[in-house]
């Protein structure tokens, strides 16, 4: 399989080559940036060197139009002017971006101030959150790569959500994301000396993968959802974790509540149901493209909390989108994906 | 004034001696340590070389009775044992601790599985938070200082519960603390090659500081209120967030609840109210006395988010202490608190 | 592959079973811990949970005499008391600590405060250090894997004292180390609240890698090297960087060092000789088994500077351990040690 | 005393208000910022919110004219082109950028890449190390105040240097600093997500700072010196550790060398020569002007290892910059700079 990736510069980029480095199946025939042309990818990310010859090439319609499947790890709009052109010659499209997670436009248009010009696709589209939509994934020519607040908080939600046992209401989702969320590019609210030794809420103007999950949670269902999300930043690389508080609609038992979990994830190779009476970490998954969940049902109250966990650059971007090319592709779904998560 | 300190070696001693240093009006005569007995402070904590001659010393009352106040940062028990003898003296108990912060006995045994001796002592206690035991602190010769939880978390949420704005069967308050918060004790938990790039929720038993807010809150309200509560541990040494969630019970705008939080803090000297559209960050505190707090009302939901956050070992535990001090013995309640957070 | 391990609830132990969980020739049997007794590994190490369905047994001789190999992730002396009859049996030992490192027993003693009571198994023992000692290792029985300082250094040092270019009287090492480093017991210095945001020098009473690399430069060089260490500890959990100084005997520009360097490593899988003007970061080996080295020659300095950074788990611990068992066995000396570095 | 900024928007300029918040006979009249004009500092800073009231203005000479003291907290080049008109104003001027620190311009401008202007003011220039240069420092209008390694370093050696004991032939001084020391400018290298959790050294085409520390050292001791520093990049915020290794000249046992520091040290109120035996750590700096310092002579070696830390914020930039103004304006140099380090 013949792999290019557009816009490789920033770290959903480095992390596709790190976990591409060791699949099987494939092989990445070529990586663009413009701003980097020439440049070795090994010289850029020197964990690479000793992995990859490649350099950094201008992005080329016909180059690119030769892969089995191009990934887009490039800013909002990018992959909504390229894909139809690679479609048409059978290439399966891979945005890590946001040009294909929202089906309403107004919407999309609404939150990402960009025209969107790529409605005509949409019958080849699917979401690519696998645990929910692998049917449409085998089916489709182009995936929108979930963002990562949004697989964290609907892979925790959902199984509540579609048995009808919560509240649809009030949810909120007060979520947690370390620093390579905001990406590679230069900003001072970023720099090591602003970001350490703090915690804060950020994004009260509201975030973009507020109405991606309300779209999606609205899908499963079958109504809308009336969701809260707070999220912040925390003083540390990788991972992410949501604690998300719903009340409960039905009256069930923390047992109950943890048995619906299990059987909602018992043939999911990348969701951990956690025993009862565990809190998910975010280094039980650094570096691997696990999701893990646990279930509490604190007493005397009316409410569930679920906490998960994830890798933001891996379920939460570069894994998911490794995982959705292997249904893509028929390969079994954990090709190329078995990194044990670097603990300590 | 003659300060003694019982029980200086963990983080709240050492942040004691650190404030007090540079107090006008307050020195350190004693500190006791059993375990430590001859051990220079200075050798301890190297950061106060220069500052103090002290050694530890093994507790003994008749020598705390010469002082005018005693901390007492020991563990729970310690300050019930010995408050009386001191009292009796005409000297001032602050107790770092949780032996007078409940008033329901039942309660604080079935939390601190231990038995509680000092009922006698409740109409001499008071409750140390400033902002709303002012009046009960100045009459009082034995304060139960508050924990770090229930300090931010009370402060972001008492004026809109004293105001009757919001519906107290169900508040979420989604804690967030440093690592200093879990004390010096040596544990494979708080390792840093543990800790350190990680985030998670802990405390899924229960937290003692639960039952310290239900009790408080009801105070306040004249009702009992249903708090949840979920702490998470901070990758980071010092500070504490807290986010909390309630449903208005009125319809107010977030202009009217800015104005009611402006208006409820504005004497306050260690309570900022920030301005609409803020959101405080831990760093903003690191090293202060104060609170920062800012209030969130999102669109189309029928919820008040309110940020607030301390540093947990200074308005959050020994800062907290000598403001108690400071109204104890009629001294302008910032004396010696004026630090400016370190930042960066 | 039948692999035991004797000692697997440490940092070493558990990145044994990380590298081994994807290695395709080896599959973990057993796992002793006797604390841990009956505990699984993988409720220990969440990490693992998916991988592993072990549960931690007391170690037992003659259970362990089914493997093929054992490792030893224990305290100094456990591995000397099991390995001879393990050995007798066919079973290969490599020991993580360092009952097998010193060939001077006297040194041993002194360094380690304890008997030695495996001189007998000498003949059979080799040091672990394959770019070295690879002839060695084939034929051995027992491996003495390296010390982590050690190995980071001596990769650094040894093309330029097997070359004869610098003084040997007066070479420095400026070490710094991860915390990992400490292992995994509870200690109050190396809590997060006291290793965060701080660096300092330890070791100052003297550290047990300098007599082991004392030892085999003098046995590399031919003569004693006079070799001043001093180990910092720095506020993160993996990596090592050593700088190190030495004074050149014989004028040898940067280019002539550079070329050295990279002759010496040319076909060595494991040290990345960084092209002149690099200096390389203790990220571009997270979780990897590489050597990064540059090398620097001041101008107007009669000094060569060599800069090595390794993960002290891995190329530092367990996968120079697994590299040894690749050895030992005639596998490929790479299989099961691809991982590219988890950057960001 | 009146005190002007230019240039406040950076961290030593937020460290002097920080500082200059607490001192009892300064008062903050201005602070310039062209990119800033019109904000409030504590809007940009909120950790000062409730300490000023001031905004940033563009700076204008007229009115820093009306200052007693004014200081440059800018880029370099910046103070030459404005001391002589506050100077012949009898305005005192401290700069805590290189314009002032190196007597030689043709070093200064080959490695400022700058043309230096100032040279007709040098004779109302002192270099401001307090425990070197006080009685120059008391004459001077002008303070170039020096670098942050310059002071750890110079701090560190000088002793040895002037008592004759050390070869000054080959001096090693292994540099480690904290990321503010980067400066407040976004830089993709200086992002939480790349510096975290890593450790590299830097600096290989050299740093300005060198210069400095020969031009220093060499009047000190009246004769070249020769220094190899090699600075490396810390993953903490603040603090600076240097580890200097020199060859005694002189046969002195470890006690005899603590003593002359100890002597030599022994009335300065910011140097503190920690007991034989210790090794100082960043964090027992953190926030203060203190430089800590220890002494090691390993044993079989020639060699003396100095160990220095200071926060390189505080003695290492603004803290130094108001002792300085302390000494110029005749007031007890601890005047404002008793902050006790923040620990944990």
């Amino acid at each position: 399989m013949k792999v290019g990736i557009v816009g490789g510069t920033g770290y959903t980029g480095v992390e596709l080559l790190r976990i591409l480095a060791n699949h099987p199946n494939a092989e990445v025939a070529m990586i663009t940036s413009r701003s980097e042309e020439g440049v070795a990818v090994a010289d850029m990310y020197p964990n690479l060197r000793g992995f990859y010859d490649l350099c950094f090439s201008v992005p080329d319609v016909e180059q690119l139009q030769t892969c089995d499947v191009v990934f887009f790890a490039t800013p909002h709009g990018v992959a909504m002017s390229m894909a139809e052109s690679l479609v048409k010659k059978g290439v399966k499209v891979i945005d890590l971006a946001a040009d294909f997670r929202l089906e309403d436009l107004d919407v999309w248009q609404k939150w990402y101030k960009h025209e969107h010009t790529g409605k005509h696709l949409f019958p080849k589209v699917a979401y690519g959150l696998p645990e929910y939509y692998r049917d449409a994934i085998q089916k489709a020519d182009i995936i929108g790569n979930p963002g990562c607040y949004p697989t964290s908080i609907m892979l925790g939600l959902l199984p509540l959500v579609k048995a009808g046992w919560i509240d649809l209401n009030s949810i909120i989702a007060d979520g947690k994301s370390g620093v390579s969320g905001a990406g590679r590019g230069a900003s001072v609210a970023m720099l090591g000396a602003e970001m350490s030794e703090s915690f804060k809420a950020y994004g009260v103007a509201g975030h973009r993968h507020l109405p991606e999950m309300k779209e999606k949670l609205a899908q499963q269902a079958g109504k809308d959802v009336g969701l809260t999300f707070v999220p912040h930043l925390v003083p540390m690389i990788r991972g992410m974790e949501n604690s998300i508080y719903a009340t409960m609609a039905v009256e069930k038992s923390q047992a109950e509540i943890q048995a619906l979990y299990e059987s909602a994830y018992q043939y999911e190779p990348f969701v951990d149901v956690m025993p009862a009476g565990s809190l998910p970490e975010t280094r039980m998954v650094k570096g691997s493209n696990m999701c893990r969940l646990a279930i509490y049902r604190p007493e005397d109250s009316p409410l569930v909390v679920v906490t998960s966990v994830i890798d933001n650059l891996v379920k939460g971007a570069s894994g998911q989108a490794v995982q959705n090319m292997n249904i893509l592709f028929g390969l079994p779904e954990t090709t190329g994906l078995q990194q044990v998560a670097l603990l300590p």
